[in-house]
């Protein structure tokens, strides 16, 4: 953990015109001071900061918490920030808008009538889009993990395997393999199911000709995995194999032309690009990518719609698909990708060839 | 799922005295029209109800949702309602104030000027609270499903086994016994762990003498289980095996006493009368439990600070413990109960005697 992040973070509270930062966020708290527990926020002044959290957490803050003073309190956060006199400096204090609810800001107001609370967006967003070598490291070990869970859940597959017993293999297994935490729940979307791309897995069986997309990711050390494969079960026919090479192809495509400076608009339209001219662009219903970190899905997103340059440093999702209801298939791809000015560093080992099991 | 909870919703409409309700926070959406996805809104007016989603939820929302019309789009939820002139019948539409965050009730307010959002707080909180007998039916087989979990649980512990591997063989079992997913990361908290109510599990192998807190639960068609039981890894010793037999006691005298009727802090104080009567009270650090059902933790709680009366039909968790890190010993035990106006229904199977492996 960096320990310079508390310093950018007095930067950036003057930069927002306020007197001090409120953060509550709690990938945004791990960000700044390395808090991994469930409750606790961080006052950030000119100079000072300030980590609470209550009694259960009192060891774990001791151990983590750099770069702010550590207060434990059995009374609410913010009653104990009062109470020792800690917000008494600052006139205004900045509140995270996209973390705080409509309730809980105004029970900071009537609590604390003497602050004013300022609700501010974005506030950590691009600080944190740009990772260090030491958070791309993490992400690599935790997509290690998921490349380890993929090479032996393909060994699995076979048609009479059920959807949710794979996906049952594939949770057990990241948590054997030293995953913390499952990043979202599985999708092994098997035949048909594999035309939705958010399925469910059901207690439907694989059967011959079916293609498979398994999505899966993982939490080691506070940052995620994420990785997507399509696998057939025995001969998949022309039509979906032709789909899974447009797939690849326009993957690809996006993998070599990215770097840091390109737009997410831009982005995107490499993989697009493709799938239109392959003339299956209305089937690839969704953006190309998101960005990983802390956070499953954070910002920029890779969409037609991020008109921003994507930051050197920041890492992010390719993960072309296509999804055809009424011929009953889907096929998606993804690798998660590191940024740089002179191209893309693929955080993913797994090979991208069609697995025929 | 009732259909019937939609004219409930017009009439709750009412009393809250405005026009119409925007529900936003997905356990309600699902309690109120049984959709199970994680987009959509709910807009119930005085005699009608709209459900809006995306794309992705087009077949399973026409599957779900009961009592509302449904609709789906490719534009912004709200923008979708406003186009449809869904929106225009309202001057003032109640909002969820606890779950709405600040930047989206600014986001409602600059698009959609022309209505007053206002802010409302436990909307759903007390109609959601009293369970249906089909809904104690959902919650009773998520928790026999823990039930037989923890049944081949017991048999894994012994000395050298990791907290972490334990961890994985309770998720991979609920997954296997058909659980969606869990409704909480396992706690697997052994020895000197075990002094500390919210451990993560560890790579620390169980020893023999060790006290292990297993605290477990999952979701199965969107209701939660949630169970807790304390395990000797061979003779605990003296002190630890008083404790247990204290926290034992405890949960029997408020499973013996509790019902419809008695308040949170009544109930409370039922358990940790018995655990200060023993001298242990300053290590019962945290309230007797909560309320449960499409939420792990919803309301009310069973704590000192409830002064209301439980309702008819609740489902709650009593969960007594003692944490003791100076020994090096935690102990607690959990159920999940049903309050009816003569007494309480366990919803629970498992033994509560001191399982020694």
């Amino acid at each position: 953990m960096s320990t310079g992040r508390l310093s950018v973070l007095y930067t950036r509270r003057a930069e927002l015109g306020v007197d001090a930062l409120l953060l509550s966020h709690l990938p945004d708290i791990r960000w700044a001071c390395g808090f991994s527990g469930t409750n606790g926020v961080v006052l950030v002044g000119d100079e000072t900061a300030h980590f609470v959290t209550d009694g259960r957490y009192s060891d774990q803050a001791r151990q983590e918490v750099e770069g702010a003073e550590v207060h434990v309190t059995t009374d609410g956060l913010l009653s104990y920030l009062e109470s020792e006199d800690l917000l008494a400096p600052y006139g205004q204090i900045g509140v995270q808008a996209d973390d705080v609810t409509v309730s809980r800001y105004q029970a900071l107001r009537d609590q604390f009538p003497n602050v004013t609370w300022t609700p501010l967006t974005g506030v950590l967003t691009r600080l944190r889009a740009s990772k260090e070598t030491a958070e791309v490291d993490r992400i690599r070990r935790a997509q290690r993990i998921t490349d380890a869970v993929f090479e032996e859940i393909v060994e699995l597959l076979s048609a009479g395997v059920t959807e949710r017993e794979v996906a049952a293999e594939v949770t057990y297994r990241h948590l054997q393999k030293g995953a913390d935490a499952m990043a979202f729940p599985p999708i092994v979307a098997s035949g048909p199911h594999a035309a939705q791309p958010h399925a469910r897995p059901t207690d439907r069986a694989l059967q011959d000709g079916d293609l498979v997309v398994l999505d899966m990711g993982c939490f080691r050390d506070g940052y995620a995995s994420d990785m997507t494969r399509t696998v057939a079960i025995g001969e998949p026919g022309e039509e979906a194999r032709t789909a899974f090479e447009v797939v690849r192809h326009a993957q690809t495509r996006a993998l070599d032309t990215a770097c840091a400076g390109i737009t997410g608009e831009g982005l995107d339209a490499k993989a697009r690009d493709v799938i239109e001219d392959a003339g299956l662009g209305s089937l690839f219903s969704h953006s190309l990518g998101h960005g990983i970190g802390l956070e499953v899905h954070e910002w920029p997103r890779v969409s037609h719609k991020t008109s921003e340059e994507l930051p050197e440093g920041v890492c992010v999702t390719i993960e072309p698909g296509v999804y055809n209801p009424e011929a009953g298939y889907g096929v998606r791809i993804e690798d998660i990708v590191v940024l740089r000015s002179d191209g893309a560093d693929n955080l993913t080992a797994t090979s991208k060839a069609l697995h025929i099991v």
